[in-house]
Protein backbone atom coordinates (compact mmCIF):
# COMPACT_ATOMS: atom_id res chain seq x y z
CA UNK A 1 0.00 0.00 0.00
CA UNK A 2 1.43 3.55 -1.03
CA UNK A 3 1.65 5.63 2.09
CA UNK A 4 0.28 8.16 -0.24
CA UNK A 5 -2.93 7.10 0.52
CA UNK A 6 -5.51 6.86 3.14
CA UNK A 7 -8.30 3.85 2.75
CA UNK A 8 -11.22 3.93 5.27
CA UNK A 9 -14.01 1.42 5.61
CA UNK A 10 -17.36 1.37 5.43
CA UNK A 11 -20.52 -0.14 5.88
CA UNK A 12 -23.94 1.04 4.08
CA UNK A 13 -26.15 2.03 7.08
CA UNK A 14 -29.81 1.34 7.25
CA UNK A 15 -30.79 4.63 6.85
CA UNK A 16 -28.44 5.88 4.94
CA UNK A 17 -29.80 3.86 1.56
CA UNK A 18 -32.39 5.00 -0.53
CA UNK A 19 -35.32 3.29 -1.76
CA UNK A 20 -33.57 1.21 -4.58
CA UNK A 21 -31.07 -0.19 -1.09
CA UNK A 22 -28.46 2.26 -3.15
CA UNK A 23 -26.06 4.22 -0.87
CA UNK A 24 -27.37 8.13 -1.11
CA UNK A 25 -25.09 10.22 -2.50
CA UNK A 26 -25.24 12.99 -0.14
CA UNK A 27 -24.37 9.84 2.65
CA UNK A 28 -21.67 9.13 -0.35
CA UNK A 29 -20.39 12.79 -0.43
CA UNK A 30 -20.18 13.23 3.15
CA UNK A 31 -17.86 9.75 3.72
CA UNK A 32 -15.51 11.46 0.63
CA UNK A 33 -15.21 14.89 2.90
CA UNK A 34 -14.42 12.85 5.96
CA UNK A 35 -11.68 10.72 3.97
CA UNK A 36 -10.13 13.84 3.45
CA UNK A 37 -10.34 14.95 6.71
CA UNK A 38 -8.70 12.01 8.18
CA UNK A 39 -6.11 11.67 5.59
CA UNK A 40 -4.89 15.89 5.62
CA UNK A 41 -4.93 14.88 10.01
CA UNK A 42 -2.53 12.48 9.33
CA UNK A 43 -0.50 14.18 7.32
CA UNK A 44 -0.09 17.23 9.04
CA UNK A 45 -2.66 19.39 7.16
CA UNK A 46 -6.24 18.88 9.29
CA UNK A 47 -8.41 21.24 10.15
CA UNK A 48 -7.61 21.56 13.97
CA UNK A 49 -3.92 22.13 13.23
CA UNK A 50 -4.78 24.66 10.49
CA UNK A 51 -7.27 26.87 12.68
CA UNK A 52 -4.11 26.87 15.36
CA UNK A 53 -2.92 29.27 12.43
CA UNK A 54 -6.31 31.02 11.44
CA UNK A 55 -6.32 28.97 8.32
CA UNK A 56 -9.24 26.58 6.94
CA UNK A 57 -10.18 24.33 3.91
CA UNK A 58 -12.79 25.25 1.51
CA UNK A 59 -14.44 22.95 -0.90
CA UNK A 60 -14.14 24.37 -4.07
CA UNK A 61 -15.27 21.76 -6.69
CA UNK A 62 -16.57 17.34 -6.16
CA UNK A 63 -17.20 15.70 -8.66
CA UNK A 64 -18.45 11.56 -8.25
CA UNK A 65 -19.15 8.88 -11.02
CA UNK A 66 -19.95 5.80 -9.89
CA UNK A 67 -20.25 2.56 -12.23
CA UNK A 68 -22.31 0.66 -9.23
CA UNK A 69 -23.49 1.80 -5.55
CA UNK A 70 -23.13 0.22 -2.26
CA UNK A 71 -26.10 -1.50 -1.35
CA UNK A 72 -27.71 -1.96 1.96
CA UNK A 73 -25.62 -3.48 4.71
CA UNK A 74 -22.74 -3.84 2.50
CA UNK A 75 -18.91 -3.10 3.37
CA UNK A 76 -17.51 -0.73 0.63
CA UNK A 77 -13.75 1.41 0.80
CA UNK A 78 -12.52 4.98 -0.18
CA UNK A 79 -9.19 5.20 -0.85
CA UNK A 80 -8.27 8.71 -0.81
CA UNK A 81 -4.56 10.48 -2.04
CA UNK A 82 -3.83 14.08 -3.53
CA UNK A 83 -3.32 14.44 -7.60
CA UNK A 84 -1.83 18.08 -7.81
CA UNK A 85 -0.96 21.28 -5.61
CA UNK A 86 -1.00 24.49 -7.02
CA UNK A 87 -0.44 27.69 -5.56
CA UNK A 88 -4.00 28.53 -4.48
CA UNK A 89 -5.63 25.06 -5.15
CA UNK A 90 -5.11 21.29 -5.16
CA UNK A 91 -6.50 17.99 -6.34
CA UNK A 92 -7.86 15.32 -4.05
CA UNK A 93 -9.21 11.62 -5.81
CA UNK A 94 -10.43 9.31 -4.30
CA UNK A 95 -11.55 5.56 -5.64
CA UNK A 96 -14.75 3.69 -3.98
CA UNK A 97 -14.47 0.28 -4.13
CA UNK A 98 -16.79 -3.06 -3.36
CA UNK A 99 -16.11 -5.18 -0.05
CA UNK A 100 -14.20 -7.69 -2.92
CA UNK A 101 -11.96 -4.74 -3.52
CA UNK A 102 -13.84 -4.32 -7.24
CA UNK A 103 -14.02 -0.38 -8.45
CA UNK A 104 -17.40 0.63 -7.60
CA UNK A 105 -16.72 4.53 -8.77
CA UNK A 106 -14.07 7.24 -8.70
CA UNK A 107 -14.10 11.14 -7.29
CA UNK A 108 -12.63 14.13 -7.66
CA UNK A 109 -12.02 17.28 -5.72
CA UNK A 110 -10.59 20.82 -5.32
CA UNK A 111 -9.55 22.23 -2.14
CA UNK A 112 -8.64 25.64 -1.19
CA UNK A 113 -7.14 27.27 1.36
CA UNK A 114 -8.51 30.51 3.30
CA UNK A 115 -7.53 32.47 5.73
CA UNK A 116 -10.21 32.60 9.08
CA UNK A 117 -9.75 36.06 9.40
CA UNK A 118 -10.39 38.07 5.72
CA UNK A 119 -11.48 34.62 4.06
CA UNK A 120 -8.38 35.35 1.40
CA UNK A 121 -6.75 32.55 -0.09
CA UNK A 122 -3.74 31.09 1.17
CA UNK A 123 -0.65 30.13 -0.84
CA UNK A 124 -0.49 26.06 -0.22
CA UNK A 125 3.75 26.03 -1.28
CA UNK A 126 4.39 28.17 1.41
CA UNK A 127 1.97 26.29 4.11
CA UNK A 128 4.39 23.63 6.84
CA UNK A 129 7.27 24.29 4.42
CA UNK A 130 5.77 23.30 1.28
CA UNK A 131 5.53 19.97 2.76
CA UNK A 132 2.00 19.26 1.09
CA UNK A 133 3.91 18.24 -2.17
CA UNK A 134 5.47 14.99 -0.30
CA UNK A 135 2.00 13.42 -0.57
CA UNK A 136 1.47 13.63 -4.33
CA UNK A 137 0.66 10.91 -6.23
CA UNK A 138 0.47 9.12 -9.55
CA UNK A 139 -2.72 6.89 -8.79
CA UNK A 140 -5.10 6.81 -11.45
CA UNK A 141 -8.47 8.18 -11.25
CA UNK A 142 -9.73 7.49 -14.41
CA UNK A 143 -12.91 9.81 -14.54
CA UNK A 144 -13.20 13.46 -16.37
CA UNK A 145 -11.88 16.53 -14.74
CA UNK A 146 -14.79 18.94 -13.52
CA UNK A 147 -16.80 20.41 -16.83
CA UNK A 148 -17.76 23.99 -17.22
CA UNK A 149 -21.50 24.14 -16.10
CA UNK A 150 -23.80 26.70 -17.63
CA UNK A 151 -27.21 27.44 -17.01
CA UNK A 152 -29.67 29.97 -19.15
CA UNK A 153 -32.65 28.78 -18.01
CA UNK A 154 -34.80 31.67 -15.96
CA UNK A 155 -37.54 29.83 -14.91
CA UNK A 156 -36.66 28.24 -11.35
CA UNK A 157 -37.93 24.19 -11.12
CA UNK A 158 -37.80 24.88 -7.17
CA UNK A 159 -37.36 27.34 -4.96
CA UNK A 160 -36.02 26.70 -0.96
CA UNK A 161 -36.04 28.57 1.82
CA UNK A 162 -33.02 27.65 3.49
CA UNK A 163 -33.34 26.14 7.27
CA UNK A 164 -32.33 25.15 10.19
CA UNK A 165 -31.24 21.19 9.61
CA UNK A 166 -29.56 22.71 6.27
CA UNK A 167 -26.87 24.54 8.27
CA UNK A 168 -23.68 23.40 9.48
CA UNK A 169 -21.75 24.81 12.30
CA UNK A 170 -20.39 27.97 10.23
CA UNK A 171 -23.71 28.80 9.65
CA UNK A 172 -23.86 28.39 6.18
CA UNK A 173 -26.18 25.89 4.20
CA UNK A 174 -24.20 22.48 4.89
CA UNK A 175 -22.23 21.08 1.48
CA UNK A 176 -23.86 18.13 1.60
CA UNK A 177 -27.56 19.32 1.91
CA UNK A 178 -26.99 21.02 -1.61
CA UNK A 179 -25.99 17.77 -3.22
CA UNK A 180 -29.84 16.21 -1.73
CA UNK A 181 -32.22 18.98 -2.64
CA UNK A 182 -30.52 18.80 -6.19
CA UNK A 183 -31.55 15.15 -6.65
CA UNK A 184 -35.13 15.91 -4.86
CA UNK A 185 -35.54 18.01 -8.54
CA UNK A 186 -35.53 14.57 -10.71
CA UNK A 187 -38.56 12.55 -11.47
CA UNK A 188 -38.94 9.56 -9.27
CA UNK A 189 -38.94 7.27 -12.59
CA UNK A 190 -35.14 8.40 -13.24
CA UNK A 191 -33.80 6.74 -9.97
CA UNK A 192 -36.42 3.60 -10.60
CA UNK A 193 -35.11 3.54 -14.15
CA UNK A 194 -30.95 4.61 -13.64
CA UNK A 195 -28.54 4.87 -11.43
CA UNK A 196 -26.41 8.28 -11.08
CA UNK A 197 -23.69 7.86 -13.15
CA UNK A 198 -22.07 10.72 -12.56
CA UNK A 199 -22.61 14.37 -10.35
CA UNK A 200 -20.73 17.64 -10.11
CA UNK A 201 -20.92 20.55 -7.72
CA UNK A 202 -19.12 23.29 -7.98
CA UNK A 203 -19.44 25.84 -4.52
CA UNK A 204 -19.67 29.02 -5.72
CA UNK A 205 -20.91 31.31 -2.69
CA UNK A 206 -22.23 30.91 0.74
CA UNK A 207 -26.39 30.78 1.49
CA UNK A 208 -27.43 31.34 5.26
CA UNK A 209 -30.71 30.86 7.07
CA UNK A 210 -33.72 32.34 5.74
CA UNK A 211 -31.91 33.20 2.03
CA UNK A 212 -34.27 31.70 -0.95
CA UNK A 213 -32.90 29.30 -3.07
CA UNK A 214 -33.87 28.95 -6.35
CA UNK A 215 -33.03 25.74 -9.19
CA UNK A 216 -32.38 25.97 -12.71
CA UNK A 217 -32.34 23.13 -14.57
CA UNK A 218 -31.33 22.53 -17.83
CA UNK A 219 -31.48 19.59 -19.66
CA UNK A 220 -28.48 18.64 -21.79
CA UNK A 221 -29.37 15.47 -23.49
CA UNK A 222 -28.82 12.11 -23.13
CA UNK A 223 -30.13 11.90 -19.38
CA UNK A 224 -27.88 15.16 -18.34
CA UNK A 225 -29.11 17.87 -17.13
CA UNK A 226 -27.21 21.27 -15.88
CA UNK A 227 -28.71 22.53 -12.63
CA UNK A 228 -27.95 26.01 -11.30
CA UNK A 229 -28.46 26.99 -7.95
CA UNK A 230 -29.37 31.06 -7.16
CA UNK A 231 -29.88 33.31 -4.45
CA UNK A 232 -32.00 36.04 -3.21
CA UNK A 233 -32.54 37.22 -6.89
CA UNK A 234 -29.41 36.29 -8.88
CA UNK A 235 -26.15 35.54 -6.94
CA UNK A 236 -24.85 32.32 -8.01
CA UNK A 237 -24.28 29.38 -4.82
CA UNK A 238 -23.97 26.55 -6.74
CA UNK A 239 -23.54 24.54 -10.29
CA UNK A 240 -24.35 21.25 -10.49
CA UNK A 241 -24.43 18.28 -13.29
CA UNK A 242 -26.16 15.06 -12.96
CA UNK A 243 -26.19 12.24 -15.30
CA UNK A 244 -28.27 9.32 -14.96
CA UNK A 245 -27.66 5.96 -16.49
CA UNK B 1 -19.53 -4.27 32.06
CA UNK B 2 -23.00 -5.70 32.18
CA UNK B 3 -22.86 -8.36 29.00
CA UNK B 4 -26.62 -7.85 28.22
CA UNK B 5 -25.53 -3.87 27.62
CA UNK B 6 -24.12 -3.09 24.47
CA UNK B 7 -21.41 -0.15 23.89
CA UNK B 8 -20.51 1.65 20.87
CA UNK B 9 -18.46 4.70 20.32
CA UNK B 10 -18.82 7.37 18.02
CA UNK B 11 -17.44 11.00 16.65
CA UNK B 12 -19.59 13.87 16.26
CA UNK B 13 -18.69 14.32 12.30
CA UNK B 14 -18.28 18.20 10.84
CA UNK B 15 -21.53 17.42 8.52
CA UNK B 16 -23.76 15.95 11.73
CA UNK B 17 -23.43 19.14 13.52
CA UNK B 18 -26.02 22.11 13.78
CA UNK B 19 -24.67 25.35 13.63
CA UNK B 20 -24.38 25.83 17.40
CA UNK B 21 -21.93 22.78 16.91
CA UNK B 22 -24.04 20.22 18.74
CA UNK B 23 -24.62 16.54 16.92
CA UNK B 24 -27.95 16.76 15.53
CA UNK B 25 -31.16 15.01 17.28
CA UNK B 26 -31.70 13.12 13.97
CA UNK B 27 -28.01 12.22 13.52
CA UNK B 28 -27.80 11.13 17.16
CA UNK B 29 -31.67 9.16 16.44
CA UNK B 30 -29.58 6.96 13.67
CA UNK B 31 -27.17 6.38 16.16
CA UNK B 32 -29.73 4.93 18.60
CA UNK B 33 -31.34 3.49 15.89
CA UNK B 34 -27.87 1.59 14.79
CA UNK B 35 -26.78 0.53 18.35
CA UNK B 36 -30.50 -1.28 18.07
CA UNK B 37 -29.51 -3.39 15.41
CA UNK B 38 -25.90 -3.35 16.74
CA UNK B 39 -27.38 -5.05 20.02
CA UNK B 40 -30.23 -7.04 18.59
CA UNK B 41 -27.73 -8.93 15.78
CA UNK B 42 -25.10 -9.77 18.31
CA UNK B 43 -27.66 -11.49 20.42
CA UNK B 44 -29.47 -13.52 17.68
CA UNK B 45 -32.37 -10.73 16.79
CA UNK B 46 -31.13 -8.90 14.17
CA UNK B 47 -32.21 -8.14 11.31
CA UNK B 48 -30.63 -10.60 8.87
CA UNK B 49 -31.63 -13.33 10.86
CA UNK B 50 -35.28 -12.29 11.28
CA UNK B 51 -35.81 -11.64 7.49
CA UNK B 52 -35.04 -15.48 7.02
CA UNK B 53 -38.15 -16.13 9.25
CA UNK B 54 -39.88 -12.78 7.51
CA UNK B 55 -40.37 -10.87 10.31
CA UNK B 56 -38.94 -7.43 10.67
CA UNK B 57 -38.47 -5.15 14.14
CA UNK B 58 -40.58 -1.74 13.79
CA UNK B 59 -40.21 1.51 15.53
CA UNK B 60 -43.26 2.43 17.59
CA UNK B 61 -41.40 4.84 20.00
CA UNK B 62 -38.55 7.13 20.46
CA UNK B 63 -37.97 9.18 23.35
CA UNK B 64 -34.86 11.48 23.76
CA UNK B 65 -34.04 13.62 26.16
CA UNK B 66 -30.43 15.45 26.73
CA UNK B 67 -28.75 17.39 29.10
CA UNK B 68 -25.73 18.31 26.96
CA UNK B 69 -25.24 17.63 23.32
CA UNK B 70 -21.85 16.28 21.94
CA UNK B 71 -19.75 18.64 20.24
CA UNK B 72 -17.91 18.85 16.72
CA UNK B 73 -15.46 16.12 16.73
CA UNK B 74 -15.84 14.93 20.00
CA UNK B 75 -16.28 11.75 20.79
CA UNK B 76 -19.40 9.95 22.85
CA UNK B 77 -20.49 6.49 23.30
CA UNK B 78 -23.73 5.16 23.69
CA UNK B 79 -25.39 2.08 25.82
CA UNK B 80 -28.34 0.26 25.01
CA UNK B 81 -30.37 -2.30 26.96
CA UNK B 82 -33.81 -4.45 26.60
CA UNK B 83 -35.72 -2.94 29.69
CA UNK B 84 -38.99 -5.17 29.22
CA UNK B 85 -40.37 -7.39 27.26
CA UNK B 86 -44.45 -7.85 26.40
CA UNK B 87 -45.87 -10.10 24.08
CA UNK B 88 -46.32 -7.58 21.29
CA UNK B 89 -43.65 -4.90 22.24
CA UNK B 90 -40.36 -4.39 23.83
CA UNK B 91 -38.58 -1.37 25.48
CA UNK B 92 -34.99 -0.61 24.66
CA UNK B 93 -33.33 2.10 26.12
CA UNK B 94 -29.97 4.04 25.61
CA UNK B 95 -27.98 6.26 27.70
CA UNK B 96 -25.11 8.84 25.73
CA UNK B 97 -22.31 9.65 27.44
CA UNK B 98 -19.72 11.85 26.99
CA UNK B 99 -15.97 10.98 26.17
CA UNK B 100 -14.86 11.09 29.93
CA UNK B 101 -18.05 9.17 30.68
CA UNK B 102 -19.84 11.85 32.23
CA UNK B 103 -24.23 11.35 30.84
CA UNK B 104 -25.25 13.60 28.49
CA UNK B 105 -28.83 12.06 28.14
CA UNK B 106 -31.04 9.49 27.72
CA UNK B 107 -33.22 7.39 25.65
CA UNK B 108 -36.38 4.89 25.51
CA UNK B 109 -37.81 3.37 22.28
CA UNK B 110 -40.51 0.74 21.99
CA UNK B 111 -40.50 -2.16 18.84
CA UNK B 112 -42.65 -4.04 17.85
CA UNK B 113 -41.93 -7.42 15.30
CA UNK B 114 -44.12 -7.93 12.45
CA UNK B 115 -44.43 -10.65 9.81
CA UNK B 116 -43.06 -9.53 6.46
CA UNK B 117 -46.11 -10.93 4.33
CA UNK B 118 -49.20 -10.04 6.67
CA UNK B 119 -47.69 -7.04 8.34
CA UNK B 120 -49.53 -8.55 11.99
CA UNK B 121 -47.32 -8.77 14.94
CA UNK B 122 -46.13 -11.25 16.33
CA UNK B 123 -45.51 -12.58 19.91
CA UNK B 124 -42.00 -11.54 20.91
CA UNK B 125 -42.24 -14.24 23.70
CA UNK B 126 -42.38 -17.10 21.18
CA UNK B 127 -39.28 -15.92 18.93
CA UNK B 128 -35.85 -18.11 19.41
CA UNK B 129 -37.84 -20.14 22.37
CA UNK B 130 -38.35 -16.09 24.21
CA UNK B 131 -34.30 -16.10 24.47
CA UNK B 132 -34.72 -12.42 24.58
CA UNK B 133 -36.01 -12.50 28.03
CA UNK B 134 -32.16 -13.13 29.17
CA UNK B 135 -31.13 -9.72 27.91
CA UNK B 136 -33.57 -8.05 30.36
CA UNK B 137 -31.53 -5.41 32.46
CA UNK B 138 -32.56 -2.96 35.37
CA UNK B 139 -29.73 -0.48 34.23
CA UNK B 140 -31.46 2.47 34.73
CA UNK B 141 -32.72 5.05 32.58
CA UNK B 142 -34.05 7.96 34.81
CA UNK B 143 -36.18 9.93 31.87
CA UNK B 144 -39.95 9.91 31.91
CA UNK B 145 -41.73 7.13 29.55
CA UNK B 146 -43.70 8.22 26.01
CA UNK B 147 -46.44 10.50 26.47
CA UNK B 148 -49.81 10.39 25.24
CA UNK B 149 -49.80 13.40 22.37
CA UNK B 150 -52.88 15.09 21.26
CA UNK B 151 -52.71 17.67 19.19
CA UNK B 152 -56.32 19.92 18.45
CA UNK B 153 -54.84 22.58 16.18
CA UNK B 154 -56.75 22.62 12.80
CA UNK B 155 -54.48 25.07 10.38
CA UNK B 156 -50.93 23.53 9.49
CA UNK B 157 -47.97 24.96 10.62
CA UNK B 158 -45.91 23.33 7.38
CA UNK B 159 -47.11 21.48 4.32
CA UNK B 160 -44.22 18.78 2.87
CA UNK B 161 -44.71 16.61 -0.17
CA UNK B 162 -42.81 13.39 0.43
CA UNK B 163 -39.46 13.40 -2.05
CA UNK B 164 -36.98 11.21 -3.12
CA UNK B 165 -34.63 12.37 -0.22
CA UNK B 166 -36.66 11.46 2.88
CA UNK B 167 -37.56 7.68 1.16
CA UNK B 168 -36.08 4.40 2.73
CA UNK B 169 -35.31 1.19 1.40
CA UNK B 170 -38.90 0.15 1.86
CA UNK B 171 -40.13 3.24 -0.32
CA UNK B 172 -41.85 4.54 2.62
CA UNK B 173 -40.50 8.05 4.53
CA UNK B 174 -37.53 7.38 6.82
CA UNK B 175 -37.90 7.33 10.26
CA UNK B 176 -35.30 10.04 10.98
CA UNK B 177 -36.23 12.50 8.13
CA UNK B 178 -39.66 13.06 10.35
CA UNK B 179 -37.76 14.26 13.19
CA UNK B 180 -35.48 16.53 10.79
CA UNK B 181 -39.08 17.96 9.36
CA UNK B 182 -40.32 18.22 12.80
CA UNK B 183 -37.33 20.27 13.84
CA UNK B 184 -37.46 23.13 10.84
CA UNK B 185 -40.88 23.82 12.30
CA UNK B 186 -39.29 25.88 14.84
CA UNK B 187 -37.82 29.62 14.52
CA UNK B 188 -34.18 29.35 14.75
CA UNK B 189 -33.87 31.66 17.72
CA UNK B 190 -35.51 29.00 19.94
CA UNK B 191 -32.02 26.91 19.09
CA UNK B 192 -29.96 30.19 19.12
CA UNK B 193 -31.37 30.32 22.53
CA UNK B 194 -32.20 26.53 23.85
CA UNK B 195 -30.78 22.97 23.10
CA UNK B 196 -33.91 20.51 22.63
CA UNK B 197 -34.06 18.67 26.07
CA UNK B 198 -36.67 16.08 25.09
CA UNK B 199 -38.18 14.71 21.73
CA UNK B 200 -40.52 12.22 21.78
CA UNK B 201 -41.87 11.00 18.30
CA UNK B 202 -45.16 8.44 18.17
CA UNK B 203 -44.79 6.55 14.45
CA UNK B 204 -48.73 5.81 14.24
CA UNK B 205 -48.81 4.89 9.99
CA UNK B 206 -46.15 5.48 6.85
CA UNK B 207 -46.58 8.02 4.54
CA UNK B 208 -44.76 7.40 0.76
CA UNK B 209 -43.10 9.27 -1.97
CA UNK B 210 -45.49 11.67 -3.36
CA UNK B 211 -47.83 11.90 -0.21
CA UNK B 212 -48.49 15.52 0.95
CA UNK B 213 -47.70 15.89 4.88
CA UNK B 214 -49.06 18.95 6.95
CA UNK B 215 -47.50 19.31 10.41
CA UNK B 216 -49.94 20.63 13.04
CA UNK B 217 -47.75 22.03 16.06
CA UNK B 218 -49.38 23.67 19.67
CA UNK B 219 -47.74 25.27 22.37
CA UNK B 220 -48.29 23.90 25.97
CA UNK B 221 -46.41 26.26 27.65
CA UNK B 222 -42.40 26.45 29.07
CA UNK B 223 -41.49 26.21 25.45
CA UNK B 224 -42.94 23.04 24.77
CA UNK B 225 -44.72 21.55 21.93
CA UNK B 226 -46.99 19.29 20.40
CA UNK B 227 -46.60 18.42 16.70
CA UNK B 228 -48.99 15.78 14.79
CA UNK B 229 -48.11 15.07 11.19
CA UNK B 230 -50.95 14.12 8.83
CA UNK B 231 -51.04 12.55 5.25
CA UNK B 232 -53.60 13.27 2.43
CA UNK B 233 -56.01 15.08 4.39
CA UNK B 234 -56.39 13.57 8.22
CA UNK B 235 -54.52 10.43 8.18
CA UNK B 236 -52.20 10.64 11.53
CA UNK B 237 -48.53 10.01 10.63
CA UNK B 238 -46.71 10.58 13.86
CA UNK B 239 -47.22 12.58 16.60
CA UNK B 240 -44.02 14.52 18.53
CA UNK B 241 -43.32 16.56 21.56
CA UNK B 242 -40.22 18.89 21.16
CA UNK B 243 -39.15 20.74 24.71
CA UNK B 244 -36.69 23.46 24.73
CA UNK B 245 -35.03 24.39 27.58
Amino acid sequence: MDEKIGKYEFVAEPFHVDFRGRLSLGILGNHLLNCASFHAKDRGFGIATLNEQHYTWVLSRLVIEMDSYPMDYKKFSIETWVENVYSLFTDRNYRIAGENGETMGYARSIWAMISMEDRKPINLLKINDGKIMDYISDYPCPIEKPSRIKVMETAPAMTHRVIYSDLDINGHMNSIRYIEHVLDLFDIEYYRKYNIRRFEIAYVAESYFGDTLEFFTEETGDNSFNVEIRKNGNEVVCRCLVRFG
